[in-house]
């Protein structure tokens, strides 16, 4: 099938769950064909909008194109696009701001309203419906779940060997959940590949785009400095007996500073080999773990500069052992939060 | 021993933990002679002042009186007093507003300082350290197990027989935490009564004054609407489906309005019975209770009116199978709240 078919299917006033964690793992060659199709009903005089709900923020060919081409009814659970934000300033579109951990459990519940279609990339697609994710988990799983059809972006950038990185775990809803049986962030109590109902997925787009994700900037003084006084922070209260001798779990943000807070906490020899139960693994988690300062690194996404990408995946072995991808509903859990520390 | 030797014990800028959460359950005698005894020492040109930590806010013998004798140098995690807060706002006395289920955590950390004493009211002590709480569980639990010593006001208005109507469980500290097992509102999952060291028991002091829980008002033709509102909204939501057919534990909050909502939520024919996952048990709750409409209430604190506790005094049997107090680190914890629903 090609992006314009499966375009074709989705309808105006359509709610569509899209795969994506910041730009990892988001579909691209689809939502790109919607804002076509959007701009094509546009100039005829019809209605175009959906609803849009991804894991957290997406790439350009999902929040920018489908913005431009004023195509958003409502977009949910975050974004961080230009473009969006215009349109989201203009009241063309609405957008709620949820926390990233309880955006599964309302789609299931029904609160975002009836998810008809769940739009994903893969890396590998079975005839029985196991699909191996590529470089985020987000809320997809949950997506494919809820939605009544499923549109697969089979993307060969990425090797079918990433078999193994994902954990894909969904708890039952309240009245019924049990614990998150997460007590290390090395952990996995789920399956490799997410299952889903062979019935349902409409059609498969075959690409090859990579992540639109931009590189870092270089470590400055500033940021530097920052990463130095943080590290030195943490490792006083290591050795003031505040944080126990192996140390606790990390959880870094997102971007410049955080990239340079854990290459500091990296660098400093007070602070011994620690783990990371995070939302995003960056740049600068790749080299700590080739180094063995970093053993083990949790997320729900793997959101790295091209040749860092490249680079894990001369070396997928290496990286697997010491890396999960999980959906946002566990790593952004509170539970498991709270609990590692 | 008597309120002013226990109050004795204590020095110029310790740091006590008191048990109380909401005014059930405070110290009530030992707080009142620390506050005479400031005074004299202020009056003497000495300083006095101590480190105030408790479950939430208290009565006023404990945040009022210690407050006008101008005695409190830190106070954490909550509080409501009227001269308390004149205190704080002068810079007098300073405050740290901190979630209350991580109070706990922070005190075996030793966050707030080194806790010297903690003092607490008891139904029941037993020679070897085995303490029947009355009606609050607060971060007693904590404070007992941290501080040198233990100063107990053994309250003899309150029956040795609330044996068995609280739940004492403590987590470990990451990185050794497992899950909180607690998957229904009536799960007991610890101990009924506080274990302590005997040897840490400093005194123990013989009272008889009432919990300081103010009458709430009347329910009036607003708050009414209000209950009235939130009552169809929900009955609303379960003829949807959007609440499971057995409905969930509720959380309410404390106040009129709270107190109102119950009521409403009782009287409405298509709200079946529930069960309550709530930090404090109000009034509302034990009418409901008696006529079947609340199953179950876990709290942490039973802040009812005089004339309720002697209600509930009167039928202990009936309600102590209705009823559990909790640590708050429990009661407030995200992991159970997330999972309840």
């Amino acid at each position: 099938m090609t992006a314009d078919e499966a375009a074709a299917l989705i309808q105006n006033a359509d709610i569509v769950g899209f795969s994506g964690f910041t730009p990892a793992g988001a579909a691209k060659e689809i939502p790109t064909a919607i804002a076509r199709r959007a701009t094509a009903e546009h100039a005829d005089g019809r209605d175009f909008k959906i609803g849009v709900v991804t894991g957290a923020s997406t790439g350009d060919s999902l929040d920018g194109e489908l913005a431009r081409a004023h195509a958003v009814l409502f977009r949910t659970p975050y974004q961080s696009d230009h473009s969006l934000r215009a349109a989201i300033n203009k009241g063309e579109t609405k957008f709620f701001d949820m926390h990233l951990s309880v955006l599964p459990q309302q789609a299931r519940y029904g609160f975002l309203g009836k998810i008809k279609y769940a739009v994903l990339e893969a890396a590998a697609v079975s005839d029985d419906g196991e699909i191996v994710l590529t470089t985020s988990v987000g809320a997809t799983n949950t997506f494919c779940g809820v939605a009544d059809q499923i549109l697969i972006e089979l993307n060969q950038r990425h090797p079918a060997e990433l078999h193994g990185l994902h954990d894909i775990y969904q708890p039952l809803d309240p009245p019924h959940r049990r614990e998150i049986p997460v007590y290390t962030c090395s952990d996995r109590i789920g399956s490799p590949t997410l299952k889903v109902d062979p019935a349902k997925i409409a059609g498969i787009v075959l690409t090859n785009r990579a992540d639109e994700v931009g590189s870092f900037k270089e470590t400055d003084a500033v940021t530097a400095q920052i990463g130095e006084n943080v590290a030195r922070f943490l490792a006083d209260e290591l050795i003031a007996g505040r944080i126990p001798p192996g140390f606790l779990p990390v959880q870094s943000g997102v971007g410049n500073i955080a990239n340079a807070v854990l290459g500091a906490l990296g660098a400093n020899p007070n602070i011994p080999p620690f783990s990371m139960y995070s939302e995003v693994i960056q740049d600068s988690v790749i080299g700590l773990m080739q180094c063995g300062e970093i053993t083990f690194a949790s997320a729900t996404s793997l959101t790295v500069s091209p040749s860092i990408l490249d680079e894990i995946y001369a070396d997928l072995e290496f990286f697997k052992q010491r890396m999960v991808l999980r959906p946002q509903e566990i790593s952004n859990h509170s539970e498991v939060v709270r609990r590692l520390g």
